[in-house]
């Protein structure tokens, strides 16, 4: 049994990602198949990107992540199969892993290009359905990642802006909002001081207000208060306790952070 | 083979539920996995009960209904889980379960506070990952109830208003609305009078208008005319024949509806 | 092991698909469940129908495809099961299927009409969880077709216009459009010319706006240009390179193309 997970920006009212799972699922009856996200924007790679880095670790070593935000599908773009992490990655060469990248080393990458494992007739429109879920299945029935393609040396990277330490603390940017309203950064967990107390004393700017202090959660401050924590991805995250940070900070993706640690 | 439900205010562009999937197929393989809703309003207590209490008795026995809508999380509020009807829920103990309970009384109920079933670094702020998935799959794979944690006493209710008997009828409110318009009240069947004819004599009072005895469903009225019926949840529901009652009344969750029964 | 795939209009954020997979689990707990999609708009009969031609057939052979857009729920109109390409589609029998029907002639009909199968008391407005599910399942189970009740002879069809030959080339509608603001019209791509050369000569108007031959996908075109293409349903689509048709060509559902073949 493998897991197969799905992401997309087929927008989360679609049935492509139906056709998708019929295909996989007559291949690979046993395969057990999860939706990351279809709701990513149409064509934001930036966006798709870091879906798939908040939860992909989440999943059994072995599952294969299918990734499809392909603004160029049918193009001159590749396939390209990514072993990384214990995981495989199906997504097009066009800088969809950059997030995961940025922090890791793919052991082995393959161009998805042995129409062997193609469905007989692809639609140059809807290789979600044609090229990646077939290949997607025939992995989790056994095929071996050598065998989908040949080894490619690099992978197309987007220019992901990273945090980076400053004089004073840490410089760092907005990269996702929840539904709640919280502000996701790109600051990790280990750019951050290592103890409690020295996390007390970090100030955090950003939208022209400052914040004091990494909390644990939310409800360590009080009702409607803003409140900087490590979040779920191991990132730095602005929320509000019973609220929404993003309303009352008008700030979304690419707005800067700005941390001054203690002395 | 275990079934899992998920039921959230994550959203249903969310990516996080999928995390929580990932988990439990890593430690349960052969769980089955549905979705009751993620699109529950934030931190909407009330309405997440409801959506549990609408959809729980339709899975089978021994499900274990893992329900997320937690405003508190990380904070002093507990995690109970909660045997009850054949079915364990696992809830925070904030009055997620207050529908279900005015009508039910627990078999058991336990606090979730034996870390050995959490992950092992647990995030302050996504608990639906790492204590309730990893949770409902150790219970899915065989682990006890009694396991999870101390046995607990009470639980929280939300003072949600029942309805209640009057002099001439029944008093009540709504309580959901779905997608069709149909206005859901807290009227239950048993509270109605019992035969077809006595309930043809009810007349129906909400928003200023009278509707004329319980039919069975849309088709036994006019098209476009408001039809009261004994819904799906066995609670008396407001529509209208192929149009939406919410947009003819203007009404909507809290709206009282008065129940007069013939003589 | 059999595959049951859900279609309907309750809403992707509604729990009603959920409790038909309670009931589906219940009954047969290894089906395998696939959201085709619940986001038809309410009671649009077409539109599900589309969603159903445009998917179905990415299914293993033996799927039974639940297909519940159904405004006279508990009225007069029947439930079929009808046999038709390998598949057994549960509709009921109000035109949901007439896409479909435009091309294929169903092998066998069955109304659904042996309330052995359904729920032991039967929701007069959610059919889709007493009636659709528990058949699906039963039939998942081995329970065969002609048990579902008495042969049927005829099935609803809506007046679907069809795409049709003109002097010229072919006269036809848009019939979805999709997130991506791509329009798909009724336009067969056996209705085209059959050659590369032959469909580069195609004139295709929409809108005012006249596009200049039929290309294999969106990166043939400039970057933000207009492309016609056989996309993957079989049908002539019109795109824009990483665009919205949509937008451009404020064109939607019901607006006439007509393509002018070259001589």
């Amino acid at each position: 049994m493998r897991v197969i997970t799905l992401l997309s920006d087929f927008g989360q009212e679609s049935f492509y990602p139906a056709a998708m799972k019929g295909v996989i699922l007559e291949l690979c009856p046993e395969a057990r198949i999860v939706d990351i996200t279809h709701a990513v924007p149409e064509h934001d790679i930036v966006a798709g990107g870091y879906a798939l880095y908040a939860t992909y670790r989440d999943f059994p070593p072995g599952t294969i992540h299918v990734c499809v935000v392909d603004p160029g599908v049918g193009g001159q773009r590749s396939i390209v199969a990514v072993e990384m992490l214990g995981y495989v990655f199906l997504a097009p060469d066009n800088g969809l892993l950059s997030f995961l990248l940025k922090s890791n080393t793919p052991d082995r990458i393959f161009a998805v290009a042995n129409s062997e494992f193609w469905a007989d007739n692809v639609s140059p429109t809807f290789h979600g359905r044609d090229v990646f879920a077939h290949v997607a299945a025939h992995l989790a029935n056994g095929v071996s990642i050598e065998q989908v393609g040949p080894k490619a040396k690099s992978l197309v990277r987007l220019d992901i802006s990273s945090a980076r330490p400053s004089d004073s603390g840490v410089v760092g940017e907005v990269v996702s909002v929840d539904r709640f309203g919280n502000l996701v950064t790109n600051v990790r967990a280990d750019m951050l001081p290592a103890s409690e107390a020295d996390r007390a004393e970090v100030a955090i700017r950003l939208s022209g207000r400052t914040i004091s202090g990494i909390h644990r959660t939310y409800a360590d401050v009080g009702l409607g208060d803003l409140v900087a924590y490590v979040g779920s991805a191991g990132l730095l995250e602005i929320g509000r306790n019973r609220g929404s940070a993003r309303d009352v900070l008008g700030a979304g993706i690419g707005h800067s952070v700005k941390l001054t640690f203690g002395t």
